[in-house]
C-alpha cells in the first residue's frame, strides 16, 4: 500500500471520477487517452486534457518555449493515438508569483512555432497567478471519422503488438537531464516529445487498439491489454532502441528497467490483426515513421515479458503520478 | 504602472496570446467569454476554460464539494452568457501534496450534485500532484444554434443595458467571508455562484451582446462597450441590489465601490435593442429570472456612471487577476 493509505491515480480515477463520466459514451469510462464527442454525420471530436506542473512534469529552469511545446505535444500525442487530426486547443496557465514578461514571451514563441509545425491554433483559455509552481493545462481538439476513433479498447486475441520509433529514449533522457550520464540527444528527446501526428490518423481502419507511450512501454501496452481484457506479450530483444540508448543499455543492462518501465517516449503502441500487417507498413511508410513488431495479444491477463523467448520478470511499473 | 514593470492579465492576453488565436474565427480575438467552434449545420460548440487556485480563487479551507461546484459553475456562467446549453466538461485537477481521499470524495460528490442540477457529465481530464496549492481547471462545452452564439461584440449605439438578478452580493459576500461583516446569505452567494443557465440560451435572437459579471459590473459592462467600440452608461440607482446588500450599502455608502467594482456575481449583463424589450421580458419570465434596465450604449468610449442622472466618478476597476 502507498504510504498514508492513499490510493494511486488510476484507482482514484476509477473510484471517484469514472462514475461521473457514466452516460457519456465517448468517455470510454475514462480508460482511454481521449474523449470522443459526436459532432456531425462525418466526424467525431477527439478531446484530450493534460496538466503539467513545474518541478513535477518539467524542470523548473526549463526554457519557456520548451515548456509550452511539451505541454501541447503531450496532448497531440494522445490525439495521435486516437487517430485524430488536431486543429485547436485551449490553454489554462497559472503563473508562479515572480513570472517575467520575458518568460511569457518565450512561452508564446514556443506555442507559435508548434502551431505552425502541427497546424493548430489557440481558441481560448485562462491565465491566472499562483503562489505555487507554474502550472499549464491544455485541452486539445482533433477530428476523426465518425465512430472510428482509436483507443485502448478493441484489441483481439491474436493481434500483433507494434511500436513506432524507438523506446527508452525518454526515460534515459530524464536520467541524462538529471546528470546521471551524458547524452545531449537523449536529453533532447526527453525534453521535447515528437508526437506521432503523421502516423496516428493513418492507423484508422488498420489498428484495433492504440495508446501512446507516456507511462512506459510495459504500462501502456498493459493498458491496452487490460482495457481489451487480454494478456499482452513483449519480447524484450525485439524492442527498437535508438543508437544512443543501445549503447547505454549494452554497457549497463540494468537500464532495461527505465527503458521498458519509464515513460515520456510519446511513441505509439499499436494492436494490429495479422491480416492488416501490410496496411500498417504502408501507413508507416506514408507517415515517414518506422514501426516494429514486439509481441502480441492473447487470451488471459497481464503483461508478459520474454528475453529471447524465455519468460522474464517484468522490471517495474510505469511512471507513478502520485 | 504595476510594480516590477509587469503587465496585467488583459494586456498579457492581447500581447502574447491573442496573436496565437488569429485564424480561429470563433475565438473572437480572445475577447469574448467563449470560443465557438462550428461542428455541424445546426450547431456551434461553445467552449470555456477557467482555472482556480486554492488561496487565490477560493479559500484554502473551503469545502471540497463547494470548490468543485464553483469551478464548474464559473464555466457554466460563461457558457450561459454565450447563449449555450452546457452538456459536458473536462477536468484537470492538480492536488496539493497532503490531499486526502476524503477531500477527493467530497469534491466528486460536489461534481455529481451539479451534474444532476445542470444536466452535464464529465468526459475526461487529468489528475496530478503539485507541491503548490490545489489547482482546478475546467473546460466546459455547450451547444448553440449555428452562428447565433452571443459574446461581447455586437452591441449597437442605442441598445439598452440590462442585468439579471442582483449585483454586489459576490463582492460583499467575499468581505463577509473575510470576516469584515456578518451575512451568511451574502457569504453563501460568494462561495457558490448560481449561473444563469436558464436565461442565457433564451437570449439568443434577443440580446445583441452579453457578458457574465465575473470581473465586476462596471468592468464587464465595459468589456461589452470596448469590444463593441461604444460607450456604456450606467445609472447607479437603477442597479438592482438584494435586500441584504441594500441594507449594508445604505449603512455604508462606500460599499458601492465593491458592489459596482467587485466581481463574482455571475449575473448576466445584456445589451438589448429597445424594440426587443418585450422579448427580453418574456425570456426572463420563462427563465424565472428578474432582469433590470440599468443604462445603455451610445457612440463614444468608456464606462460612464451617473447617480440620479448626475455624472459620477467610476469607483475602481474590476477584480485584478495579477
Amino acid at each position: 500500500m502507498p504510504r498514508r493509505g492513499r490510493i494511486g491515480e488510476f484507482e482514484l480515477i476509477a473510484r471517484y471520477f469514472a462514475p461521473l463520466a457514466k452516460g457519456f459514451a465517448g468517455a470510454g469510462g475514462l480508460k482511454s487517452d481521449n474523449a470522443f464527442l459526436s459532432v456531425d454525420r462525418r466526424h467525431d471530436l477527439a478531446i484530450k486534457t493534460d496538466m503539467m506542473v513545474a518541478g513535477v512534469h518539467f524542470l523548473t529552469d526549463e526554457k519557456p518555449a520548451v515548456v509550452a511545446a511539451k505541454a501541447l505535444r503531450v496532448c497531440l500525442s494522445d490525439l495521435a493515438a486516437g487517430g485524430a487530426v488536431p486543429f485547436t486547443y485551449q490553454l489554462a496557465l497559472s503563473l508562479q508569483k515572480n513570472w517575467s514578461e520575458r518568460w511569457i514571451a518565450g512561452f508564446a514563441r514556443g506555442l507559435a512555432a508548434d502551431q505552425r509545425r502541427y497546424d493548430v491554433v489557440l481558441s481560448g483559455g485562462d491565465t491566472t497567478a499562483t503562489p505555487g509552481p507554474t502550472t499549464v493545462s491544455i485541452t486539445a481538439f482533433g477530428r476523426v471519422p465518425r465512430g472510428k476513433g482509436l483507443g485502448r479498447i478493441g484489441a483481439r486475441a491474436g493481434d500483433e503488438l507494434w511500436v513506432s520509433g524507438t523506446i527508452g529514449d525518454g526515460a534515459l533522457g530524464l536520467l541524462a537531464a538529471q546528470g546521471r550520464f551524458d547524452s545531449a540527444a537523449l536529453e533532447r528527446r526527453y525534453r521535447l516529445p515528437q508526437p506521432r501526428t503523421t502516423l496516428g490518423p493513418r492507423l484508422i481502419g488498420v489498428a484495433s487498439a492504440t495508446a501512446d507511450v507516456s507511462d512506459g512501454l510495459l504500462a501502456d501496452a498493459g493498458h491496452i491489454a487490460e482495457a481489451s481484457r487480454l494478456a499482452v506479450h513483449i519480447e524484450r530483444n525485439d524492442v527498437p532502441l535508438s543508437r544512443a540508448a543501445r549503447a547505454f543499455v549494452d554497457a549497463s543492462p540494468t537500464l532495461w528497467g527505465p527503458v521498458l518501465g519509464g515513460g515520456d517516449d510519446y511513441e505509439l503502441v499499436i494492436a494490429v490483426p495479422p491480416r492488416r500487417r501490410a496496411r500498417l507498413m504502408a501507413a508507416a511508410r506514408a507517415a515517414g515513421v518506422t514501426v516494429t513488431r514486439i509481441g502480441g495479444f492473447r487470451r488471459g491477463r497481464g503483461v508478459h515479458l520474454t528475453i529471447d523467448g524465455k519468460e522474464a520478470r517484468v522490471p517495474r511499473k510505469g511512471y507513478v503520478h502520485f
